[in-house]
């Protein structure tokens, strides 16, 4: 798979990107996912990529020309290459609310680009002609694109064949199927008079299975009865 | 403000800390954020920090001791200066739904501490002993607590008096009055045969405003019409 972000602080995406799965991987070629700086796209003696928005208001609005530009230039070498791009996602606390399904649906795609906003967010335009998908990770601001970005990409990697160790670690997660997760303990059995519930010590795995589901539907029941009720 | 990131995985955290306005945010001393590695605060030779489930099962699970002994550490020296700690907050998909409301209770708090989970998470009794309120970023699931601890301190730090350069620019977000945000743009007024809608180039103030909010409320009833049926 491959992603390309698209953002005018490619400084705060690069770290995170080098660490936990995310760098395994890539490493281990699973996954390709490039940075591009929008500087690197303008045309003008100070390399501007915002202006502030027409009509006045606070914050700056990142210009439309360096983005047609980097985005135009990847999905030409993308086509060139044969692979054209399938999505071109602006995350936005406007878009449609990012969930497990759109996890599980964007994890199918060989090709995404990810636009991160900053600020006020990107010239209209960019959104009227560019964009395929509008995401929101949730309903909070936040001051750019960047980290959302990153959820994106993390949300999704850890779907792909391979990534994850244990094959089965990622279909046992909390949402898979509309369910919270379980409770949770390792060693040690005691930590200062608080024990592990004795079913999880028991060997009994059918029990443990059982008492799982049940812990899984009360705390759903508890914290998400809205899970439950969706079509 | 100070805020504590607790996290087997500092090297994940440290590089956006150092970004964008958190920096600023951090140098103008609006907001002091710490990242605590949980490998500092083990005991044994090898410096663990996970194991395998009780029960079995996919996934490993941070342990209960280099927790409480960095949280406990944190406290203590928080109550010895005189500003005990006002929230120890765990990231995980099943708290509860992190949004714009919660953030803006957030940065009226002095001091939080954010745990950030790792695979399957952390052991139940951190959860039951330690812990004053389980907080998700959304309906999915990722690698680790890492990222959506750094997108509560994005969220909450840009609310804090002085950390946008302009005052007013937080208030008029999305979210703030639950409408979505109006399209905005910026120069040039045409680009590939696109024009910025007249009204925002007239100058006249009181028009602008009124479309800008017939926007916001006709964007808001297309895409997100449950914000505006909430109590």
């Amino acid at each position: 798979m491959r992603i390309d972000i698209v953002t005018a602080l490619p400084g705060l995406v690069a770290g995170p990107l080098e660490h936990s799965i995310l760098r395994r991987a890539a490493q281990k070629g699973l996954v390709d996912v490039r940075v591009h700086d929008l500087r690197d796209y303008t045309t003008d003696r100070h390399r501007q990529v915002d202006d502030y928005p027409f009509g006045g208001g606070a914050g700056m609005v990142l210009k439309p020309e360096p983005i047609f530009a980097c985005i135009e230039a990847i999905q030409q070498e993308a086509e060139a290459a044969g692979a054209p791009v399938d999505e071109v996602i602006y995350l936005t606390p406007d878009g449609e609310v990012f969930d497990q399904e759109m996890a599980n649906r964007l994890s199918l795609r060989r090709h995404l680009v990810l636009l991160a906003g900053h600020y006020k967010g990107v010239d209209q335009r960019v959104r009227d002609a560019l964009i395929t998908r509008e995401v929101s990770i949730g309903d909070y601001v936040l001051s750019g694109g960047e980290l959302p970005a990153l959820v994106l990409v993390d949300a999704i990697v850890r779907l792909l064949p391979g990534v994850l160790g244990d094959a089965t670690s990622a279909l046992s997660d909390s949402f898979q199927d509309r369910l919270l997760d379980a409770p949770v303990y390792t060693r040690p059995a005691e930590f200062r008079g608080m024990t592990v519930p004795d079913v999880l010590r028991s060997g009994d795995h059918p029990r443990i299975e059982a008492w799982r589901d049940a812990e899984r539907l009360k705390k759903t029941r508890e914290r998400r009865p809205d899970l439950l009720s969706r079509p």
